[in-house]
This record gives C-alpha cells, structure tokens and sequence, in this order.
C-alpha cells in the first residue's frame, strides 16, 4: 500500500503530516491556506460539534447565522479589535466578473467596485455587535445567549492543516448580558464546557487558566483557555472564552434600559473551538502506525472484517453483531469489499484510526469465537460471539480512558518547576512541555523569555496557588507561577 | 404588542415580510444582500438539515468542505458554467488592510494585492471537480458520493429574505460515477429524497419534472426539480438535482480507469436545496395570524403555558407532561416567564408558528383537565391530565397530514389545462397556479411566452402523458404539455 508513515521519533512534524495525509483527513486547496477537508476527517468534526452543540443548547444556549461579510469600516470600531484583526484578512472590492474584452477568459469589471469594502470575517464581534443593537432595548431582552457554526478567514502566511489555516471552520459564541459578573460566569460556564469536552470526549487532558493581558483576544477584558500538551511537548491552545466586558457595547453603542430604567452599556463575552482541535486530537493519541480517534469521536468506532473474504455464514454474524451494536448505541460498519484482502483492510483501519476491529474467520466460527483487537494498545482477544456486542461496550470505554490516562500521565510529567532561567531553558529544551516559574508580571519579561525561547505564557492556572517568589527571568517579585511552553 | 400583519388579501408580498420579521426569522444585515437568520428562524433550518443529512447518509453520502473561494479561472473552465455563474459574484483581491496613512480608519493596502483574483463560491463545482481529479484514478475509487452544508454567495440585485439572498446557506451534493447510467439514477434518487423530504416533512406538495434546456443548470445536461406551489398562486424552484454529463470531468480533466483498464471521463451529478426552503414553507402554510410550522420541523412542537401565571401545581403538571412527551420522542418548552400575561404568550407563540399549545390553569385542573389547542385550525379542546401526551402525539400527526393535504387539495385545485393562448392568461391572472399547456419545444417561444405573461416553463413533468397537441402560443404540433407558472 505504500502507507507507511514517518515516526514520531525521525520528525515528528512530517509525522503530522503523514497522519493527516493518509488517514485521508484533509488536504492542501487549490487556494492558498484554504484545506479541503476529506470525508473521514469531516465524519470526526462532526461528531465534535454534535457534542458541542447539544452541550451548549442544554446551558440554555441557541443558533443563528450571522453575514460572512463584515464592512471595512466596522472592523475601526473597537480600538484594540483593529489591531488585533484588521490586518491579513481576505477583503472584497468588486461585484461583478464579466468576459475579458482581450481574451478568452473573465476579469473584474471594473464598473463593479464597491463603495465600501467588505472582508470575509476573520471573527464576528463586531457584524453581531452591530445586530444586537436593534435587539436589546431592556433588561427583559438579557440574557442574548447565541452561538453559530461558521466558516471564518485570516489570511495566514504559514498554514498546517486543522493547526492554521486561512479557512477555518469553528463555532462562536456571541452572549450579552445586564451584568459584568454574569457575563463573567458565562465566560466560565464555557470554558468548563470546553474542558469537559476535551477530557471526556476528546481523552485530552487541558490546563484551564486565564491569558496574560498580552495574549489576550483583541477587544477583550480577559481571555480564558484550555492548553492541551502534544507529544512533542509543545502546547496546544484548543479554546478561548473571552469576557469583553463593555468593549463592544461601547463601540456599537448597545445600551438597554436596566430594571431601574435606566440606561447601561450591555456587557458582552464570546467563545470559540475550532477545527484546529482535529488537529489536537490528531497530536494527542495517534502513534507511528497512524490516527487513533478516541471512540466518542469516531463516527464509526467499530469496523467488521471478514477473513479471508465474505461468505454467507460470515455475512449472517456481522450483521447481527451490528444490529446489536446498534441497540446499544454503537455504530459498526462491515468492510465487506471482496475484492480487497483482509490484510489490506486490517492497515487501511489502523491507519485511520477506527478503535475496534473485529475479525470474523470461519476457522474462529468453528470454535464460536470472534476476533477482536483494539486501536490503542494492538492487543487482540477471542470472544464468543454471543459476547461480543457487550465485550465491544466495554472495550470502548477501556480505550476512551485509556487514551485518556495516557495522555494525562504524559502531560503530568511534563509539567516541571523552575526556579531559575538556565533550569527554565534546559526543561524547554530537554523534556519540553509546561514550565511552572515565577514571572514578574510586566508584557516586557514575557516577550523577552519568548525571544529567548520561544516559549510564552500558555495561562495563568485558575484557582492558582500564591506563592512569594522570583521571576525566573529578572529576578523580580512574583506572587504566584504561570505556565510557560513552546505552542502551536 | 402591535404585532398585528398585513393580511394575504391585501398585500401578499408585505403579508410574506411581516412574518419573515415579526415571527423573528430572519432580517437584513448590514451587508447589502445578506441576511440574519435568527434563532427561531435558524432552529428551523437545523430541522431542516438534520432530516435532509440522515436522508443522504441512509443512501451512502458523506460530507466533506471545500474551500470558500474559488480562482477566477476556474470559472471559465466549463464554457456553460462560466456563462451562467461568472457574473454578479464578490470579488477578493486583496489579502491586507493596513492603517489610513491620511486618517484613523483602515484601508486596503496597495501591496497586498492578489496574482489572481479569488471568488466567494456561487456553487462549488468546479473548486471540487478540480480536487477530484486527484481523488479519483479508477473505476475503484467510484462512485463517490460526497455533499457538503455550505454558505454560498451571489450578489442578487433584488432580495428577499430567505427566498433570493446575496449569501444564503443550502447543501450540494457532488458525485463521481463510471457510467452514464449510474449518473443519472443518483440524480433521480435526489430527486426522490427532495420530493419525500418536502412531501413528508414540509408538509408541501411538489411536482417532479425535469427543466427545458433554457431553464437548466449552467453546465448541466439535464436538470430535475421539485416545484412547490405558493398561496398567491406562484411556483416556487425548491430544489433541483443535475445529471451533469462529462461536462465537468472534461473541464478538469478527470479521468477513471475502467475495469477494462481503459481511460474514460468521470460522469457527475450535483443538487441542492437551500434555506429558500423556508421561504416555502412560510409560503405554503402560514395565515393572516402568522408563521405555522409543520409539527416535524418545529424545534419544539409543543408550547405549554400556565394560566394566568405559574405556582407549583401548575409547574408539576407541566414538568410531568414535558417528560411524558419526551418518553414519545415529542420536545415541548415551558413558557413560563412570570412577567408575560398567558394573551401575550398566545399571541407570541401563535406567531410563532408552534403547532401546539397547552393552557395549563387552577380552573381545569380541578376538572383534572388542561386545554390544548392547535395552530393549524385553531381548535380547542379539554383533555384529561393523563390522555394529554397521547393526545398531544395523535394532534402533531393530525397536524401533519391536515397541513399537506390542505395544500394539496390548494395546489390540485390550481393546474389548469389550457389550449389556446387566451385562456392561458386568463388562467394565468385569475386563478394563477400552474398552467397545463402544450409547448412547440423551442426555447424561443418559451422566452416569448414568459416575455407576455411573466409565466415559465417550470418543468416537464416525470412519466409526463405523451398526446398528440398544438403550442399554445404558436400552434406548432406537441407531444405533451409542460407546467407553466409565475414562479419565484
């Protein structure tokens, strides 16, 4: 098959590349920075965004879909928002194409020019902003709790799929609210949504902690993440939730009348995952035979492999295997393809990462048993056919959390103190992951300690523990540890 | 509240806009042409979508995404396709906006301009078909069988909310064939999944045909459609599956080797429908009092309202009821917001569309019944505490087949036959619907009878009677008679 992959150890980055490639997940466009996203890798973004999607909704939560286009002038509106995204984003100028007056092929009509023009939004605060304004009059219109599903684009220099692409595909919540302290539970509320998700269905451990003003998303009051660990030791930022306080109230001019009738701005937050979690999930469990996709994200998560190839007997096993899966809950598929050997099949499923396969061969008919190997740790058992729908059930649940475990003992013992700057470069540089160390405080240290290193503050751990201490860098009073690592 | 709307008889277009807003659907953005879906509106769509994807995934499709933005040369790769897409369409061409020198706003940088200018998709064929060509090397590879759920973009100079907008969100299907034959089965398979989704679901009646060549899709060599029919007597394109020949496959060169080992051109379809549908079925049912939604795309079927206000028997009930009707698989919200008097909620959730509405108040409940009324017919009724989920069950299904069968009994009552040409307007300007005619077969006669009575030729029906005839306008002899309508 030619599917062999690059490990981990010989160059990991060419590793994920590997994976993404064949697996069949994704793929360069014929547009700069835009993927095209295969079906086997779409199936898992959509498994992520059912969960998502059903998780947001029971906290009260709904849908709604904003323009694709944001006016240029919208984007001056928050000041620090400018900056922060006004800067690579695709911009539309023209309305019309018409037939090249010279040639064969079309050009831009030149008659066709807008007045204003329009980018592809690169973040929708500002065209929501802009909307909210007609839909909040009074307190009894709080809380706006709404959410959508969107494609966004930034016109990024140097793309790796699902990790950075021009095109991406994400969800953003946009709430509103009457008070600052409630806005700021939403903005918490999220992010333990979004911790939960990747821990129990993603199986990837994350840090939760709170962005230093310099890492901060432009136009926020503070930004909330989760950081994943790769197996590289590099830290991955898989969610952001942003309380905005007044910001884009402010900018858009959102009042309501509170209960007291009287005006206030409203307070504002919003939150976004990615794609780019693909990517993550991808970097946390998969191994040098390819993509190992936790069960609870596998459109599929058990595949049904005859041996050596279909017959009637074998036929009748899988599909009452299925059906029984199916009730439940498991989705199966039988790889029934005669014209493929099984040995094919068997490299094809791992490579894509299915967590069970089960093989049905006469000769373990014959002794009422059935094959069954699971993705994550290669081991095969042979189970009587009467109880394998059971013995699947159980399985997966063993693989989610072994996954889980796995990737939670990694990361734990990459998580290593340092107390002063030659310690600090030498973990960076020899076991990699989260550095704990003492920072003290100012924007000036931490782009310093990333010039020299690369690594900058991942968050600042809630619920911290304070600790008098150094910076580890200039020496300066410290009153509590922030995490330090190189990222994607 | 003064949410009173125009009704039907007085203005039909303004009865369609006051629902569309006062029924919180949808509404204009800042962005000329494009909407906001909102909430209520939105919920409806993923409905919508939910059903529409099981159907695809249940027949073999999957989905994937491709890229928002095709290069401008793309377009012109297929000579009809460029014709009909590669003119009013957004227009990137430029990747930078930097800071006013001359001001505080921003502007596009000069530098940043594109080698080629890129275009917000109008539809994607022929970004995919591009990408296919790598996919697909053998008969093995086929059929591929692929869809995706996407925003696409037209710049429309007249719009109406959900019916023609700038951008609009729909699904299109692509697929790979090795055979002609192949093709165009699956392009009748859509057909048939669009006709049982919009019969079954929508609620709304459609005759199957396929286009005339002036009416097909640009690049396609035969185009079917489903054709709804509107209460001002109107047709509505709801949604439209292609057999599109070779055409693409030649445009970008995408070639299969069959089982013969010898090189052919990959055979293709592509359809969609879009959130136009919503259009429709505002269109088909709704009254002068408002939105109603079929119970089987209603996100919640079931409003349930305490009268005049909650205390905590009234609660009890509800919450009993809401579990019941959630063991039959039925979602039912409590509207219990203490500060809205129960006329206010009728009003609202009447506008709203909700298919069903339980009055639970001190009155009934004595007499151990509640009071559940339907929006379709406005009937009340008192039903026992404990036959209400039964009940409610049975009235979502009466509901259901009430809406269909009323606008059949509507649509079937406005085909009209006519024979001569007078009697086609006068059809045409009284009783309006669809026109039964005989047609010449040429596109210039059907150009001219649209240029006279703004009436086109919406389809050739499927298994359409073969009869010896004359053209309605030019008498020329005819094998069958066409649909003609005014049409959206």
């Amino acid at each position: 098959m030619a599917k062999a992959i690059t490990s981990r150890a010989e160059d990991y980055s060419q590793w994920y590349n590997d994976i993404v490639k064949k697996a069949s997940l994704a793929e360069h466009s014929a547009v700069r920075g835009c993927m095209v996203i295969k079906p086997h890798g779409y199936g898992i973004w959509e498994m992520m965004k059912a969960q998502l999607d059903s998780m947001f909704k029971e906290t009260g939560h709904v849908n709604a879909a904003f323009p694709l286009l944001i006016p240029k002038s919208f984007l001056s509106k928050e000041a620090d928002h400018v900056e922060g995204f006004a800067k690579e984003c695709a911009v539309v100028t023209h309305h019309r194409l018409m037939k090249d007056p010279d040639g064969k092929g079309v050009v831009v009509d030149p008659k066709a020019k807008l007045e204003e023009e329009l980018i592809i939004r690169p973040t929708s605060e500002t065209i929501i902003w802009n909307t909210y304004r007609d839909w909040i009059k009074s307190y009894r219109d709080l809380p706006l709790l709404i959410n959508q599903w969107a494609n966004v684009m930034r016109w990024e220099m140097r793309t790796r799929l699902f990790l950075r692409t021009s095109e991406f595909f994400w969800q953003e919540g946009h709430t509103a609210h009457s008070t600052a302290k409630e806005a700021i539970e939403e903005t918490l509320l999220i992010l333990d949504i979004y911790a939960k998700f990747a821990e129990e269905y993603m199986a990837m451990p994350v840090m939760k902690g709170v962005k230093t003003a310099n890492e901060r998303f432009a136009g926020a009051e503070d930004t909330y993440t989760i950081e994943g660990l790769m197996q590289d030791g590099k830290a991955l930022q898989a969610g952001t939730s942003h309380f905005l306080g007044q910001n884009f109230a402010k900018a858009f001019n959102v009042k309501f009348s509170n209960a007291d009738n009287k005006e206030e701005y409203v307070w504002a937050t919003s939150w976004g995952v990615s794609t780019r979690l693909i990517g993550g999930m991808i970097m946390t469990h998969s191994d040098d035979d390819g993509l190992i996709i936790p069960p609870k994200l596998a459109p599929n998560p058990v595949v049904i492999i005859p041996i050596p190839k279909p017959n009637d007997q074998i036929d009748v096993v899988a599909q009452e295997l299925i059906a029984k899966l199916k009730s439940l809950g498991i989705r199966a598929q039988y790889d029934r393809d005669p014209k493929k050997r099984p040995g094919f099949k068997f490299a094809e499923h791992e490579l894509r990462g299915i967590p069970v396969r089960v093989g049905i061969g006469m000769r373990d008919l014959d002794k009422g048993q059935i094959e069954i190997a699971r993705r994550d740790t290669k081991e095969k058992s042979y189970i009587p056919v009467g109880g394998a729908p059971q013995y699947i059930q159980e399985l997966l649940d063993a693989i989610q959390s072994n996954l889980f475990e796995k990737a939670k003992k990694y990361r734990d013992e990459h998580i290593t103190s340092a107390d002063d700057f030659t310690t600090f470069k030498e973990v960076l540089e020899s076991n990699g992951g989260f550095v704990s160390a003492h920072w003290d405080g100012t924007t000036e240290t931490e782009k310093k300690i990333k010039e020299l290193t690369k690594a900058s503050i991942r968050c600042i751990p809630l619920n911290n523990p304070q600790e008098e201490g150094q910076c580890v860098l200039t020496g300066n009073p410290s009153k509590e540890r922030v995490l330090f690592a190189k990222a994607y």
